[in-house]
Formats: C-alpha cells, structure tokens, sequence
C-alpha cells in the first residue's frame, strides 16, 4: 500500500482538490520575552493584529518546529486556533515524519518541509526523491516542499520537485532562492499537475506572479501585511503597472529584514508597525543603533514611515 | 574637461535623447570556417536572415572584441553595415577606452562593457566605479555596463551602478545574472536617471518586463529570434498571458543554448533554424551524438522544432 | 561573576592544564539495528575492537548530540565508560549549554561545539565571539571550537579564533575545511595561548601537523584507526618522509569515506574492517552495488585490501 | 605524427630529462612609469638585485603574456636575457599555441598555461585534456599546467592532471588554489610520471613541501626572496622545526600582498624592500595611507620591517 491510504487518508481525502495556497503567507516571527521564553500571549497579540489581513494562512516559525520541536506545540496551538497555516520541521525522514504528525493533531492544515542539509553532499537527486516520498506517503496533512539554498546551502533539483509534483500528497513549493528562471520552469513543467509555486521572498513576488506562482510566504509580511495582499490582489487582477510600482517600493525594506538585518531586523521593523518584536535569542545579536537607523530609513526612503 | 566632452562629443551630442535600447538584441555567433578561421561571408548571411526579424540592434561577438580584438573589426564592419549594435570589450582601464574607439571608428553605436575580472579581489566598488568613470568620460559612443557573474565570477555591484547611471555616456546595464530581485531593484533606483536596464537572457526576459526592464540581449535570438520580438511585443502591449505561456516555453531551449551546451550548442540550434552555425574554436568542444540528441528533444517537447 | 567560576569551576580546575588534544579522535559513527534504531550493543562491540588502538579519544557522533540530543545521552554514556572525547551540540546558545552540563553528567571530558548556522547571514565575528564566549563561560567541561564549512557553509573566522583561544575554558579548534593556510596562520596567532589546533579530516593530517597542529579528529579513524595513530606517531618523531608515503595513500580512502561516499561508505568500509556499520537513517540512501566496488577499489589500490 | 616531434623536437629533446622545476620562481610584477607604460630599465633593475637570490628561475608576468601578448615581447626578452623562467599565455587553444612559440622565441625554457576559464561552463575534464594535450604536442618548450581558482573561477580537474600527467611535453603544474590535501594526491598519483608540483603561493609552501612538491612559483619571492629560498633549503633537508617557524612568519606577509592588497600590495611592499614597485594600471587602485599603514604593520609584527 502506497500513496495517501498508507497516510491513513480515505479515497475522498486523497483526490478532493488540494489545499489552495493562493496568496500570502507571513511566516510568523517568535516572539520571547526579555528571559527569551517563548512569549505565547504575544504571539496572541500579534495573530489578533493580523485577523483583520487578507493572508491566506500563517506559517509557524521553523525557530518552533524545526529547531525545538517539543516545546513549539503549544505555540503551534496558537496559532492554529487562528489559521491555516503551513510549517517547517527538518533532518531525519522519520522525524520529520513523527513531526508532521505531532502538527497535524496540532491542527496544522499543511505541512512545509524543508529540505534535509547537514550532510548536503549525500542528498543527491535521488536521495531528496526518496525522503519527500516517504514524508508525502505518511503526513496525514498535505506537504509543501521547502527550499532554501541560502540557510541550508541546498538547492532542491528541479528534477525532484518535477517528480515530487506528481505525488497525491504533495502539493506546492516554497522556493526562497529568488531564481526566477527557476520559477518559471518550475510552473511550466508542473502544468499538468495540482501544484503549486510560492515564492519565498517579497523582493521577487511580482516576478514570481508573473511567470505563473500562486502566492508568496514572505518575512516581510509581519511588518508590511496589508501592501503584500495589495500586490498579491493586483498580480491578480492584471494590475501590472500599480503592482510594479508597489513592488519596486517593497524591495529595499524586504532585503533589510532578511538577507541585510536578519531575524534582529525584522523584529525591530515589526514594532514600528504596532506589533510585538521583543528580543532575538542569542547567538542573533540585537541592532547597533547605526543599524536601526539604517533600517528605519530603508522604510522611510519607501514611503513606509 | 570631463564627461563626453574629453570624448569629443559636443554639446548637442552629449545631451540628445540617449540611444534607445527597448527590445532585443542578439549577441552575434562568430561563424568560422572548417579551418578554423572567421568566415565572414556566413556573417553575412546570416545578417541577411536576421534582416527581416524586428530586432533593436545586434551585439558584436565577445570572440571578436573581447578575446582578439584587432582581428575583429573586419567582420565588426560588416555586422555595423545592417545595424546598430553594442559589443563587449575588457581588461584593462586604457586598453578597454582605446577598444571603445575602435569600435566607434568601425560604425558602434554603443559599447557593451564587461566588467574588468581577472584580478577579480581587486575589484572593489570603487575601482569599478573608476574604471567605467573613465571609459564612460573616454569612450565616443555611449556605454553600456555589462554584469556576467557566471563568465567573470563577479557582480557588478548595485552601488556602483546606481553612482554609474547618473554618468552622462553611460545609458543602461546589460545583467545576466538573472537575479530578478536585482533587476527590481536596478530600475527602482535609477529611475531619476535616463538608465535602461537590458535582461541578459531570455530565460527570465518576461520577468525583467514586468519589473521594468527595457529589453534583453539573448543568445537564444541567433535562434528563435522572432519568438523572442513577439514575447516583447507582448510585454509591451500588457499581454501577459499570452507573454508567460510563450516565456514558459522559451526557458527549457535558452538553457539548452546557454548553460548546458554553451557555444556549440547554440551554432548547432542556429542550423536547425536555417542560420550558419558551424564549428567551435579549442577548447570549446562540439556536441556529442547524445548531446545533440538531447538539445534537439529540448526544442521539439516546446514546440519549436 | 565570569568566566569558569560561573560555570561552578573552581579556581584550581580552571588554571589546570588544559585536557590535552594531542594525538587521533575517530568520531564515532552512530550504529543502526536493521529498523534503524540507534544499536547500544553494537557500539559497545566497536568501542571494544577501538580499545586496542592508541587513540587520544573519541568523538561522540554529531547524530547523537547535535540532532536528537536527549536519545543520544545512553550511547554517550556507553562510549564515556571506555575513553575521554569531545562531542559536538549545536544551534541556539542557550541549548548549547544546555548540552553541555548534560554531555558533561553523562562523563564526556570535553565539549566539541560546532558553529550555529541556520540563520548563516547573522552569524557575524561579533556573534561568534558572544556565542563561543557564552558557552565557554558556561560550560562545566573544556570546550574545543569546531568549524566545519562542508555542512554549515560556515567558516569560523580567523579573527574570531584568535579572541576565543584567549578564554581560559576554550582549549582548541576542530578545523575541517582543509585550508592549510589557516591551519599554519591559527598556530601562530595563538602560540601564546594555551590553545590546540586538531585537523578535521584525515587527508590533511600531515600537513596540519608539519604546521604545528596537535591532532586530528578524523572519520577514516572509524575504518583504519592504527594507520592513522602510525602518522600521529611518524609526524611527532620527525619521520616525514615515511609520513608522507603513509599520508599517500590514506587520501583516497578518506575522500571516498567522506565527500564521495559519505556516512553510508564509512559505514560500508567499516566492516570490512572488522566493525559493525550497518545501515543509514533515511534520508542517507545505500550505497549501489558500483559504489560499492568503486569504494572497495579505493581502499585496494592504497594497499589497505 | 604526434606529440614533440610534431612540435619540431627531436627524439633527444623530448627524451631528455624534464626541465627541473625544483625551487622558488617569482612571478615577476610589471613595473609601469608614472604614464603607466611597461618600464623596461626598472624591470632589468628589479633582475640585477634579483640576480643574488637562488631562485630556480622566473615566471614572465601574466599581465604581459596573457592579457597583452605582443606588447609583452620585449620585456619578455629582457627578462630571459638573465634565467630561465616559465610564463602565462591563455584562451583559445590556437593562440595559446602560438603564444609558445613566441615566447620560446624569446628565449623562454617552458611555459606556465593558465586554464581557459571565459566559458568555463563548458570547461568539462575532456575538453581541458584536449586543450592542454594539443599544446603540449605542439609547444616547442615544455608545459606546466597552471590552476588558480582565485582568478579563473576553475579548478583544473584531478582526472585531467593524472591524464596530462602522462605527456611527454608536461612536466608539471603550479597550483595556487591552497587545497593541500589536492597537492598530496597529486604527487601520489603523479609518482610514476616525470612531473612536478609546484604551490602557487607562499602561505602553504612548508604544507606543500611536506606533501611532496618541488617548488613554487611565488608573488611574495618579489619581496622577501632570500626567506623563501631559505625556507625551501629547510624543507629540502629536513629541518621542518626551523622551516615551520620560518613559514609562520610568512603567511600573513603573503596574505596582505594576495588576497587582501592584490597586485598595488605588492608594488608597495617592494619598495620597502630595495625594489621598483611604481604604479599600477587601472582599474586596479593604489592603496590608501592606510591600507598601506596596515600593510606595512604586516610586514613589522612578523619581523620583516
């Protein structure tokens, strides 16, 4: 027995249309405390902040489900309470398998896995096949590939996600590598299957829309919830010239809160904006006050503040 | 004295509407003969194929300019006799403004410049600012900055583009690094200045459009150069369905001709065509059996063969 | 209060010599039962051949502390009945401490700490120096640095070595990228310091020690453990040519055990060598039957089958 | 007709003893007057102080064979005037040839043959074996393989070493990409043919005696020429401890006129040392007062100044 049934999951399950992941998803940021404790009525606030954004899901921060597992479920409960949302767990393929489970019964709609990386000169083509079948055949909840070649040094082979594409309980990427070439591709060589493309950054989602994606997850979505679903919204619409000129004004804050500032950069941008940033846990260092400025004025010289 | 008029352009001159880089361009294969040598007599013909294809101009051949330069001109002259064209000379400061001249003399309207590389520590922001501030001020024929990271293992930096398109001689960038968020970014920041940014590869030329970008300089259009006039046309009506369902179908071939198969790739596409393709020079290698068999199968699943 | 007396050292523990690092760690490979539960009998059974070989100590593998470090603490425990080692924990500081007081409990002399790496873009000098410091302060056991760019593209910076060999409770470096100029340049910035350089590979063995470097944490000592010690014993008596000829013919083997092969082909040659191997977690494919032979040909063709 | 004879040699020629490669060989700087033309009375200046060291011979400047080869000529000849000394031509296979028949003319005993790296996508292990494999049949002097991944973004594959290894007209390489454990496998799969390793940079000289190479071809031997042949005296007779606190001292000097200050480091550097540095070319740029402050700083902390 292959496939879906070995899941667990009935016919009707398995061939009803997939999760629609048509839109954006912020990957919501941890918030701690000032003892770095995972601060959950934070995350509280912040999720009751985003209610009144068009977001199609939340997506639970890898800092709970991939690098500590056990302690991130009642945060995932949280969150759940609120909204579908999709989430990163990661090494083994039997725990990300437990993993995906544990989130399940968490209430998470769709798991989002990121590719496996520590020992990255042994996943081959062959190998990354191997692991995301056996994860798509066991999750209860369907999967959404990750890759992200900047924190894991990993491409996911365009091979791979064309036959991974094909199976029943696999259903999207999330491609933050910004190789649009690759995006491009990566729709047209899936078109005769339910899957769907995410971008995994703001600073490429027109060019992303553009060449057929369905949505973006996107860091910058903490801070800059409302213009992201405006650009997504005129993407949509065949707006293309008022996207262009959103999207050119989004670039620089977006590249200020990931690869420039990091997690430190977003935290701090989200408070401007009226929600919880709190502390980074070490070893992420917290802004020099030059740095701050430098992000603040990313956001002022865009119109953002 | 400074700016273009060091370069002998009066005022008149300097202060026209730049020359006008919106479309395509191909960057001409160098034909050679059996023995070897540059077969200028296919050059033309296949000048008088690309005659009736709405190209904006054409790029001289980085073999002629770049690599062997006073051998060049010849065939240089006989490409300048149908159309304007940019080109790509290099290494050194002086030896690039003398090769500008050159290319002038023999009827280039634009110097495509590729960013000086061996020494490639060395080339800090500043220097590269320098280096094109002074070709800029030297050369007599506009200048167009030329970012190759997978030749030269260097991008050009964005800062140094950004002082570089407030330069009077210097009208637009050629990038083919396919970065897409860069391209973004590019247009965003010099959108005060008469700067035009140039894709430079078809593989991501619809998502270049769609953040601003005016044209591409595409190896692919020695080879399906009607294609890849009518994907810009499209872009510059605002079809962006009929654009991306042609872009999807462009990438698969560009990759073939570019990163897969290189040069000897390309020349064998072109005579599928009805181009002269011919052979490489050592140590470029022709395709194998297999190879050949594998390009053309990229070209037929795509509908163009 | 600072330094070791935070972490409950006294004042003679923390100005005793530190644990010394001279001579050869196998990092022990984690053994499997068919159903790919970690086999305790198994690695008591390889601890026991390992007891005739003169090693230094041994290295607690990375898949128990590092990846799953609660299940790991038996097998920890089993390996430190027999010998000293170092181990390697991971991501945020405060959990790398955690580690520590746990690795420390279950009997392991010194603590092998890898760089954090998930979020690599943060991971500044400054970062570093505040993680690694906060560790050692912390940490009840010595702790040795480990920088290893193959799985975290992380190189730990020289200038961030060269701060923490000052910390009287971090005693030396595991340093696997292979580049011998570090090597050379770390023993001679910290030659005033009581600090140990160790080579993180068995192919750079005896150049490291021609540097200055103390010893070698290396997989092949997993496969061939008295050959290694033999180089350990030739480079510290000045035998370098005999050295050199034995240094020969351990490269191939340790590439093929290590980027070729990786963990299934160190697993692979370890029983032909007497030892349990047996089988890799998913997503760790099985060597194929030509791999196989290609490995076994390596280790032939050095004289070592 | 293959190999030497139809390079014009005869059957003694080709069977005589390989050139011996044993020693240090500076790659002579270009020395410019202030108008940044090549000076010819400070290069045959910069030989006679040269003249005292030991060197094994010297290696014509890139900057004159490779990027402007027929200008290069003269100095060229003046340089062959004094000893024997290898030289760096480049790209297409053809000019390449006619490169070491130029300079063969010029009086050059062998020529160093950087890889052809402006396509190096195409750059497969069998076209760079048939690459060298024509130059070595028809240079009328013998050729060293030259790889410097630094500056062409290529290194010269294993494989291809081992199969040029076997020409008759290849008598060794020059590495400068740094990787030792890559140096010993060489000499170790090289043993049986007549060919001879040769590090391309000070920084991992001692590593690379220790491993079995005959020599190298050195930027720093512009500056600090007697430490050199005297750190390869050491290693030739076996006083590794002295060799090892001499080549210590070494490294940080040869970072600072490499990788950190490149080519204007130098310069700078020999002027301190009783030679003419003089400018350089642009787009290569001076140092600042203080670059050159910590340059200099270098040279003092390890004794030099």
């Amino acid at each position: 027995v292959d496939g879906p049934e070995k899941a667990g999951l009935s016919w009707e399950q398995s061939y009803l249309p997939s999760f629609n992941l048509g839109g954006i998803f912020p990957p919501l940021a941890t918030p701690f405390s000032p003892t770095q404790e995972v601060d959950y009525a934070q995350l509280e606030g912040n999720l009751r902040r985003y209610a009144s954004i068009p977001f199609r899901g939340k997506h639970c921060p890898p800092s709970f489900s991939m690098q500590a597992p056990v302690r991130s479920l009642p945060a995932t409960e949280a969150a759940c309470r609120h909204t579908p949302h999709p989430f990163a767990p990661s090494p083994a393929t039997q725990a990300t398998i437990e993993l995906t489970v544990s989130m399940a019964e968490a209430g998470a709609d769709v798991a989002l896995v990121v590719t496996p990386c520590y020992y990255r000169g042994a996943m081959t083509t062959a190998a990354l096949i191997h692991h995301y079948t056996e994860v798509g055949d066991a999750s209860p909840i369907p999967v959404v590939l990750y890759s992200v070649p900047a924190n894991t040094g990993l491409d996911l082979p365009m091979e791979a996600v064309i036959t991974l594409a094909q199976h029943p309980n696999i259903i999207g990427i999330k491609d933050s590598g910004g190789d649009i070439t690759r995006m491009g591709l990566m729709v047209h060589k899936t078109r005769q299957e339910d899957f769907q493309v995410l971008a995994g950054s703001a600073s490429f989602l027109l060019a992303s829309y553009a060449v057929g994606a369905s949505g973006g997850v996107c860091a910058l979505a903490n801070v800059l919830g409302d213009p992201l679903c405006q650009l997504d919204h005129l993407c949509r619409k065949g707006q293309w010239q008022e996207a262009r000129d959103l999207q050119h004004r989004l670039i620089e804050p977006n590249m200020a809160v990931t690869r420039r500032f990091g997690i430190p950069g977003l935290k701090k941008a989200m408070e401007w904006f009226g929600y919880y940033g709190g502390p980074c846990r070490a070893p992420l260092a917290p802004l020099s006050p030059a740095q701050v400025e430098e992000l603040r004025s990313t956001f002022s010289a865009n119109g953002w503040l």
